[in-house]
């Protein structure tokens, strides 16, 4: 079931050079409402633990047959990690029958340095 | 760990600390609730327009008397920048009438390693 609706879905090359540090200036509505979505992805704990697995995962990567350890169901498992990368901040992959993710790494550094820019200003 | 659970509102001295970089080990479940708290706090547009406006002011601090421009009421205001006090990314001070708020910069440099190292792994 695809309840994506028309969400302006963020890919990586969109999402990476979005917004100065966040003490630079304020940002512009526009700017908050790319931003927040990224910061939303992360800000659920089961979706955190399994961005964690996937980044975590022997070589960067995991399918949802490889996480199993965090308490929900497989489909909850793809559910979130559909949303992951809806937010830009993991890729995927078909190969045979399942979907491999792994985390886009330029969409994490910007996000890291708008906070540890931010931090010391 | 900590017997913080009574009370879900993190101060900075407790999320410092927390968590390892996302890519190092998968979180537990623990690490990722208080975590996603930080994320989620960020994960509004509003919010994270005001934490930025607060970020980016004149010395690194305001006051809901300082921030008129994003388009919501002043108590709508006092109330996001008490989330994000709660989340610990704000810390706060009353001086006469105002209450002013400055960003926790451990806090936030703690957010941004997570993302960074997550990305460099």
């Amino acid at each position: 079931m695809s309840n994506a609706k028309a969400l302006p879905l963020l890919q990586p090359g969109e999402v990476e050079p979005c917004c100065p540090p966040l003490a630079e200036r304020p940002l512009t509505a526009d700017e908050a409402e790319r931003t927040a979505k990224m910061f939303k992805a992360l800000g659920d704990p089961v979706r955190l633990r399994l961005f964690s697995a996937v980044a975590s995962h022997e070589g960067g990567e995991a399918c949802v047959c490889d996480i199993s350890d965090v308490g929900v169901s497989q489909p909850t498992v793809s559910h979130h990690l559909k949303k992951l990368k809806e937010a830009g901040l993991l890729s995927s992959e078909r190969r045979g029958t399942w979907v491999y993710y792994r985390v886009e790494p330029a969409v994490l550094a910007a996000m890291g340095q708008l906070l540890t820019k931010a931090a010391a200003a």
